[in-house]
């Protein structure tokens, strides 16, 4: 995996950089609590320390309870999503892509009490709908989309995983980029291993989810999510990923 | 209700300073989104503008499936959340105080066709437990907490609310104040009048619910919010208002 130089090149401007890249997390300050301007108070979540972890394509061994070292993973996503257009109805859209997810090194390589904290670095996930158009959906690079799988308590029971996604729905058959400024809660709640993988169980615990036109950011929502599933597939291989970057 | 000459002058101070006090809405860009930087990217959802808005106290006429016009509502607030406290186990608490609520004027005054916005601009609940003590929650200033009526589509069935709301929970007894980056989703199912008033059935959306240290904002969360069931009572008088706002 590792014979093509100028990926090994990337991989360590990329570990390098990632730290401006990703934004440096602000400095703690112990003694009073970060103001109003701060991104801990309005971003989702914390970041993940991306530096240092593997970037991991298929193949890869993924073994059942078992709490693997951090790393990046590149993974095949399929999805349902439902939106509520106003004055217009509801649309059942089907997608499919990729997704990319940072695990930190997780706080115990024992899968009963193990944390593991996440960020989703990328989706890009596409479809073509009869009445809708194209829509594309990708990362919102605004936002920080964190998340964390729970240990389960028990050395072979299932975990649960939860991720807080913000995206952009690029539909230009519509004439319209929306974005999410609640998180689309994404959470599997019976994973084997992490990261899931051949998951078909997925779905967003949302309620009538507003979504905005990103030309009109503080107007009325345009759009509403009302329902999300979601299949988590294997890992892909880097050609394959490198297709859906493409488009 | 308005024979109280420091309370008038108090309310046209605050019309005429509001749009400092809540900070101005960001000027629409039409042809081009948004930064990363700008509030409208990172905050829940755009701020109602409460200027021109009546502050309501007890009594009000609340009529069922009827549209009223925008105010601030003043509300008695029960509420039972459930914390999960890494290594300690899982508590439930139950608050008592009250919340104000800005609805800004309908889109549409038809029962079945209206939404409404809102922003939670004040909570004050307390609670004191047996294990963890006193536990204050309020709004967190540096959110804005948005929410929504949703028409029922018929002219007398009941409707849904949602608020996303971002508060912190003082802890005194235990040394810590916390406070959740994702919204908790305040979910009311079926409401007959704007607003909900004696209505038990009140239930957050959520699933393990991440709150964090103020002094840590980012650090790993110090606890979980794994379930939150509350009851909106009725308009509260001037004087239970103030009782519950000093404390």
């Amino acid at each position: 995996m590792s014979s093509d130089p100028y990926y090994e090149l990337g991989k360590q401007l990329r570990a390098l950089l990632s730290g401006f890249l990703q934004g440096a997390p602000p400095a703690p300050t112990p003694d009073k609590p970060h103001g109003p301007g701060s991104s801990a108070f309005t971003q989702w979540g914390p970041r993940i320390q991306v530096a240092g972890l593997e970037d991991l394509y298929h193949p890869q061994q993924v073994k059942s309870f078992v709490v693997p070292p951090g790393g990046i993973d590149n993974l095949s996503l399929n999805s349902v999503d439902k939106f509520l257009i106003p004055g217009r109805g509801e649309f059942s859209v089907n997608f499919g892509g990729m997704m990319q997810i940072a695990r930190a090194n997780p706080t115990s390589r024992d899968w009963a009490a193990a944390n593991v904290y996440v960020n989703m670095l990328e989706m890009n996930l596409r479809a073509s709908h009869p009445d809708l158009g194209k829509i594309l959906v990708k990362q919102n690079p605004a936002l920080v989309s964190p998340g964390q799988t729970f240990g389960s308590g028990l050395a072979t029971a299932p975990a649960k995983c939860r991720i807080a996604a913000g995206v952009t729905f690029e539909a230009p058959d519509m004439g319209v980029t929306m974005f999410n400024r609640e998180p689309i809660l994404l959470m599997n709640d019976a994973i084997e291993s992490i990261p899931p993988i051949e998951d078909p169980n997925g779905a967003a615990h949302l309620y009538r989810l507003p979504l905005f036109d990103t030309r009109k950011p503080d107007g009325e929502p345009v759009a509403y999510i009302t329902g999300l599933n979601y299949t988590i597939g294997n890992y892909l291989t880097r050609a394959d990923a490198a297709a859906f970057r493409a488009g």
